[in-house]
């Protein structure tokens, strides 16, 4: 046993590190103010600062780390992991600046590891190279997309083509007109047994029939940097039989194969999420006074302080363990990953929450990130299937051992 | 000891209830459509549904319950409890049409109280009226402003005329034109001791050297329903000596007056808005499906509502409890304003967090009222003072009985 | 609406209060000295100091408040609610001097509700009087009884006799040869209809077949005050058909029809045993010193007591509100009695915790009562049916209001 | 970065776990009638059956694994944290078997580093040899003995000789006639700065003027297999001075030096404590039946076998980092070992909490070990400091990276 991080680690954490907090953080402002300056009909287009940015990461060695080889740097879990918490820090920017956003990253390895030499020269190399992005439109409106069964978008075969109906939303990042395509998940046998229900579909985001009807945001944010939450329309679209990733009524196998290490990139960035929080409070409670003490003095925002480096090092102790039994195909990977989906949504909002009442009314106003952070982790307690699920899950395990 | 509504409370409620639920509700869509649609320049004036809501609130004699007589219908606090509690429901545009938004409550009391009768013919009757609002200039920026002495902004007589410079935020109400003047706190003898140290002028928002500089989105929200959170800067400000209120240097002590009543009066909305986001997550749960049950049968989700339930219960209790003391002048009234004011807010953050975890993805979105739901709640933990200095205060009364 | 205290109330809490206060709380060293002095083969006798304190309780009115004239006073549940706190601050020696022992007090209830005559003169009268004492003999080893359908002991008709044939444990009373009688509930129709099934049945505690086998310490407290908890075989237990009380097959409803007035007195009890273990805790912080300063200046420990009398007022609050509603056979009495039954616990169990926690290494130890109060707000937390069970009851009947 | 177990590890926690599992707990209830059984002259002598787990435990190599070598095996923390959890899964019969009750170890490790090499020949080796006990004298009545400022035992030299007076409770072991010493702390300079009052004397348990007087109760437990929790009086006891152990003066850093080690070691136990409750929770629910479904399959019942898995998991990991920093002299240490006593004890307590709920009465009763874990976790939420304490501390350290 030894918990020292491995010379990669520690040459990526110190690489990651800097660059969040020279690079990212002060470009916090910069982006919000290229955002605000844009004119309405170019309010998704990729911001100035992101370019410069995604050059930088380059540089430094931070492109493409979970990208499968030969496309990108094909790192393991775990010497990936104190960069994607890094990233953490500033969660749209860094992640976007270092071309490791969820749904892309996802997307990558799918077609890495099943899609076709084609689908990969035509979707996969220049998503890898940062000139185009994805999104993934799982999510339906109205009912729990948590279980796949109240997945209703259809889609049939015609021919050499696919036709796809439905109606999906949530589908982060395509609002973006840099975003080319969607991975779709979509019903081809209705009456199927459960696994054997669905397909997953590229979708070009031009195609005719497809119709991006609104964004929409996510606790009051747009989130613009990272292309928005598309309320998305498909009405008999049509795309090439090429465009199936994997097999025909395969796709629910290939979703679930995506979600343990979705679940643990969100899950290293929650932690991020909350030391970024932790260092605003930790900052303003040296300064603001209350009552002739600077709140640092209060046992009260003690407490706060305390309690949240606990919570903190304890969910980046669970993402570890993930991370290591991921690399090693533990059977105990999944009820880790479950684990820490319980654990790392709710530490990250808590400790926001603590840092927003440390700076009282500066910390729910635009001026801090803290709002945003809020509305991530807020998310993240739904998104990749709700806590709830997931702590249940890791109850019937351990249920399972006893009887 | 009777916890029967009396007649007066129980016509009310009845009313109050009808008009939020038939009238005020259905309204939500009709104001963020109208503020959608209104062209920049004029994105703070009032809503045309606001002024149909306002005559229908004066026809079910739900119109300025709260205003002392002559200018409105001076009811107790218990009398008036359930309607504040009702227009909880819709947090933003039930008050408004009621004109009861705290701060212009707040205002009404005070100057009815302590105003000139110039001041109350110039001011208060309008207010009374409807055809003005007001704002509470108190925070500023970088400070913790429920500590009276870190408040900065400076006010000096000079002739007939009072000077007024300094820098004000999350200004409540200010953005709107038809908010035509702010209260604005200022430090009038920085070394006097601590309780003289403040006086409370009267300032047109459309003084020279007056300039709201920005809006302050609360948690993402705009509110441009109540008229936003301005940041509004005074430079060298003059106002006629007139617009003084109360005593030169008695302005803490008036300050400290409009507190009580704010917090019980925001205490009873919180109860309101756990009410309503209750309704959306009790309605929501029999219909979604998880793991082939309704929500609503799952033990978790019965958890929630059940403790979601009680919760309820107890705020609204401990409302009434502090409603009734403060009629009677009760010596305990401070107390137990003081912990409703720790248990109100967290209580209606915990409700409504929990019906959006109910609800999924539609519970973060725009479609719902939950998020501004949430941002109401959360400003309330720190408004009117944060929790834990209640909850000091609270604890600290306590220890002297046994000293 | 009127939160004051009826005169009637204020009479006897005054009265209450003074008597736990200056009689009971001293005489519980005395108590404990006794109890220890006893050799063994009477160390479940009543207790001389026992016997001084019910001379005082009478003569001070407060004996029988709970049982129904002619036999007591036969006051209400809103009327009688204070008596029930104050008790609550010696949860075992208060009740045992003012003959209110909630199985008693149960027991008294149901033989003038639905006693024989023969049954009122025979066991209610003595019952009232303190010459004896009886016992519930209802929970089961080895199943959940809070579901009745899991009680397994049988009786059955043999001529003029019932036989009685089972195992009870957490019959508590049942060890103090002054306990004459035991109520047990069996089943007597296994194949009936849910509510048919059981009878209820006087036992004395000296029949044949029936042996005392032990006592169950609670959280290792064998609680001499009140009789221990006995475990107890009934191995063919005959006794005349006259001791069946009420119809034959009809315990359940019986046995329910307890149960409301049980909890609620309980949860009245719990918010004495909160205010009991709050004053050893507002006290010691006075003195006690860490770190150079008492514990009362420390900010956590300002929360303790903070939050402790926050959640000790609104459970209080609720136990009058559900008493209120059972005075008048409100339809809302279960819904009430069972968030009481879910609040009351928990509550006096975190103030005890939080109060030990303040006290070190004395609260642990046995020179205070903070383990016994402990104990008895755990068991109540199981007893009258487990807080899970009255949570997701009052979920239910919310839901049903929205189906 | 590896989180396998060693070999050493994995060897040990293997013959751990098994006698733990084979022969310490089915020895409990034989330990229970033992000690139930002795005569009350006899009620703190060795039971047999410690005797025989000790046979075994040194067959087994379990055999004083944290004492330093030559004297025991020399273990580092990390290799022996498996086995400290294993025994917490009986936390008094199983270090009791295996020599590790913490306050020998803390004595043993003391008395090696820092004894003279009388001393060691007198004390140490009989104590790892298992012929002896000791205990430690620290805590004092009335005042918060985390604070050693309020230590009031005065020792004084006279002569050859050291003469201490003063008043000790919660000597823990010091009840049983094996305990041969007690590891006395006493003010011997009481003008002195903070570090340098006390004095560490070695006081023989049948030494003139030391008196028991009575052994205390923890929450109701008697804990004879540990040699029960002493309270003693010294007056004018009379020790040649070469049982001063360390420097005259020089007591609190040895007393410091002690703490972390029984802290960590009082973590893993804790963990197992957790371990051996979760156990008897996961067993009893998949039986246990109410409202027609096992308790297993209810969701409130599964989100406590969730919760309680994932917290004891994270404690874990807390508690192994702290081990791998204490091996390596880490300046982290400190921080990771007060993380481990916030977060242990809670954890465990809450753990044994929810299995009590899920066993009902059973759960509270005599019958399983519930309400021993219980009493054990409880009083480590006070000993080594209280958890108040050490969560301060860490926030302490955190706001000094910022300042």
């Amino acid at each position: 046993m030894d918990l020292a991080y491995s010379p990669t680690q520690a040459r990526l954490i110190e690489a990651a590190l800097t660059f969040v907090e020279d690079e990212v953080i002060p470009a916090e402002p910069v982006a919000r103010d290229e955002a605000a300056a844009r004119p309405p009909e170019h309010q998704w287009d990729r911001l100035p600062v992101v370019d410069r940015l995604r050059d930088t990461a380059r540089e430094l060695g931070l492109w493409d780390l979970w990208v499968p080889e030969p496309w990108g740097q094909g790192l393991g879990a775990l010497d990936a992991a104190p960069v994607a918490e890094a990233s953490g820090r500033s969660p749209h920017l860094a992640p976007t600046a270092m071309n490791s956003i969820g749904a892309d990253v996802g997307t990558m390895r799918l077609l890495a590891a099943h899609g076709t030499p084609e689908q990969q020269e035509q979707w996969l190399r220049p998503l890898a190279d940062g000139t185009i992005r994805s999104a993934i439109a799982m999510t339906e409106p109205g009912v729990a997309s948590s279980d796949a069964h109240n997945i209703a978008t259809q889609v049939r075969e015609e021919g050499d083509e696919l036709v796809l109906t439905g109606h999906k939303w949530w589908t982060t990042g395509a609002m973006a007109p840099d975003c080319a395509f969607l991975l779709v998940m979509a019903q081809s046998a209705p009456q199927a047994m459960r696994h054997r229900q669905h397909s997953l579909v590229i979708v070009p985001r031009d195609a005719p029939g497809l119709r991006i009807s609104r964004n929409l945001t996510l606790l009051g944010q747009a989130d613009p940097i990272i292309g928005g939450h598309a309320d998305i329309v498909l009405d008999e679209v049509r795309v090439p039989r090429a465009n199936l990733v994997g097999d025909w009524h395969g796709g629910y196998s290939l979703a679930q194969e995506r979600m343990n290490p979705s679940r643990l990139l969100h899950g290293l960035r929650l932690v991020g999420v909350a030391e970024r929080a932790f260092d605003l409070m930790a900052e303003r409670v040296q300064h603001r006074v209350s009552g002739g003490r600077v709140l640092g003095q209060h046992g009260l925002v003690q407490e706060w302080i305390g309690r949240s480096r606990i919570e903190i090092d304890q969910a980046r102790m669970l993402a570890l363990r993930a991370a290591w039994f991921m690399d090693r195909d533990d059977e105990r990977t999944a009820t880790a990953v479950s684990q820490l989906k319980v654990v790392a949504p709710a530490m990250a909002g808590a400790v926001v929450d603590r840092s927003m009442q440390a700076l009282g009314a500066l910390g729910v106003g635009p001026d801090t990130m803290l709002p945003e952070l809020y509305s991530y982790a807020r998310m993240l307690r739904l998104q990749d299937g709700p806590d709830e699920v997931h702590l249940l899950a890791v109850a019937r395990r351990e249920l399972r051992r006893y009887s």
